[in-house]
């Protein structure tokens, strides 16, 4: 029996999408003619690139929790675990265009990118400027930054793309203020059990009682290995080690720290994880500038953490202080 | 084993803590002599009446999530489900007061009304006026409204007495509007498994997979009845009956809605919740003027959400969207 509140499966997007625009209809709007696409009511008066950021559900807040001022100008919503169809893609663009373009963000995987390019293919054909950054920032899986998948990471590089559009950028400066978040966004995780899918009531995977593994992918993918679940601080020190490595992360550099709960981790564990990575940033001689914990990018209930973390230049740290005012991350 | 990540069981209020007051340092810091006290670093220069939210830990972002600008002046924390000692309530008012008092919002519980009482004799002794509202919501917990047990609804209630101290008020009179804002405020949750308490990483009480009850409270008091779990709007339709069978609101009345996850609900269910409370409030024939979403007062890993209905006036509507500016509860 699955432990969730929800009614037929096939359904939980469109009733997600319907409560979220009932919840905050300050923010956003369904799109007239497409229910994948959450438009913001907040879009500023003076072109600007759009930025539309999407992927498939089941991540909640992300996507479209970042819709709103000065934040993402539409979302677009997949199934779960599912890449959104190219026809919305191309809707939210047709949507939210102001002729200074659309730039897409989302995480990188090989559905989304397919689908995201048709999207962009039949927007360019209707004379929109369309382009993409494909968030690549989960040091685990893999050696080569350009393979990498997106998990928390997606949020930094949106809040800077967000900024940087706001500021009145080109697309292509836009996209090369993204592209720069990306290169110094590095992520890394903990699963200590599988989200429950909801049209088949089942895990995606099964994991023992009392086992984690880390470097785990968002939606299941393997991390390193599966062991004995340790104490946080033990847990920690491992993702920390490990990023590390992979990384040219080192001492001096200035850090924005995001701690995020994938979905079922206590707020208590995550700030208890918080407090430990707070410690070995110091004993390494990073500082931390600024710092997000909580439940920003989720795989339903799935029971695990991440840790994201931002290396800031003074344009990195510009556009991630720059205002931003949604119902998940707001800045003043 | 638990599926939690913590350190040892008893240090799991010390690790957050001090991760919250690193994590949030704009907002807050830790009382100089006493950790149990969190404290705002965006207290009005002004006197003012001081707010100080309180009670056991297990629940955040509840009590220290709401600690900042026009939003509670401390919090006052005890260990996992347990009241605060004397000690740190005296603490908490002694570092806030400006003289004009404080005003302590706890949830209604006895341990805690009998530790605040305590308390509060300790800075009334010192020279400080000191009162307090214990909050009263969960509808099902008793007939008599002076009964009941606080859950969600304690945000509520806070909210409307930091604007009310915000705006200058006396403590008598921001006491008054804590009392009317709690009177109408009306909470009923359903829970899908325990909390897993962290000294001894067990469950509180046992619960098969599969079933549910309505009514639980959030340390895991009884509720109406344990069957086995139905559809998201089956669940709601009966938390909604029972609400509106044990309130006198009705039609035409405006309502503020929080849909509240208690820490291991996916957001995605929680929105087809709001989905469904919003069809049922609109057949009744009563308007949403505002909603929150999300993880605003939890029991841990609990599985489950409240529902909390705030009847609005005209007075109430000017606190509840009275700017506010903490980590968890941000209105412009």
């Amino acid at each position: 029996m699955m432990r969730r509140l929800i009614n037929d499966g096939y359904d939980v997007v469109e009733e997600m999408t319907q409560g979220y625009v009932k919840a905050h209809p300050d923010y956003v709007k369904m799109h007239p003619e497409d229910d994948r696409v959450v438009l913001s009511n907040m879009m500023s008066k003076e072109p600007r690139v759009r930025i539309i950021f999407g992927g498939g559900t089941g991540h909640e807040p992300l996507f479209l929790g970042y819709v709103g001022k000065n934040g993402a100008d539409a979302a677009v919503l997949g199934n779960v675990n599912t890449s959104p169809s190219p026809e919305p893609i191309y809707n939210s663009a047709k949507a939210t265009d102001s002729g200074k373009g659309v730039l897409y963000l989302f995480g990188n995987y090989s559905g989304d990118i397919m689908n995201f390019e048709m999207g962009i293919e039949m927007a360019e054909d209707d004379g929109i400027q369309a382009d993409y950054v494909a968030v690549r920032d989960d040091v685990v899986s893999s050696e080569e930054f350009e393979e990498r998948r997106g998990v928390a990471g997606d949020i930094m590089v949106l809040k800077a793309a967000v900024a940087a559009a706001a500021k009145g950028l080109s697309l292509e400066e836009v996209k090369a203020v993204a592209e720069h978040a990306n290169r110094n966004t590095f992520s890394m995780g903990v699963a200590l059990s599988s989200a429950t899918l909801p049209v088949t009531g089942k895990p995606i995977f099964h994991m023992d009682e009392g086992d984690m593994e880390i470097g785990m992918g968002i939606h299941g993918e393997p991390g390193i290995e599966r062991k004995p679940l340790k104490t946080a601080n033990e847990v920690i020190d491992e993702i920390m080690t490990n990023i590390f490595d992979r990384t040219d992360l080192g001492k001096g550099d200035k850090v924005h720290v995001l701690v995020n709960g994938l979905g079922a981790l206590p707020l208590m564990d995550q700030y208890i994880c918080f407090n430990r990575v707070s410690q070995v940033l110091e004993e390494k001689g990073l500082s931390i500038e600024k710092s997000l914990v909580g439940n920003y990018a989720t795989s339903m209930d799935m029971i695990g953490m991440s840790v994201t973390l931002t290396r800031l230049d003074d344009d990195l740290r510009d556009y991630l202080t720059y205002p931003m005012d949604t119902p998940y991350l707001k800045v003043n």
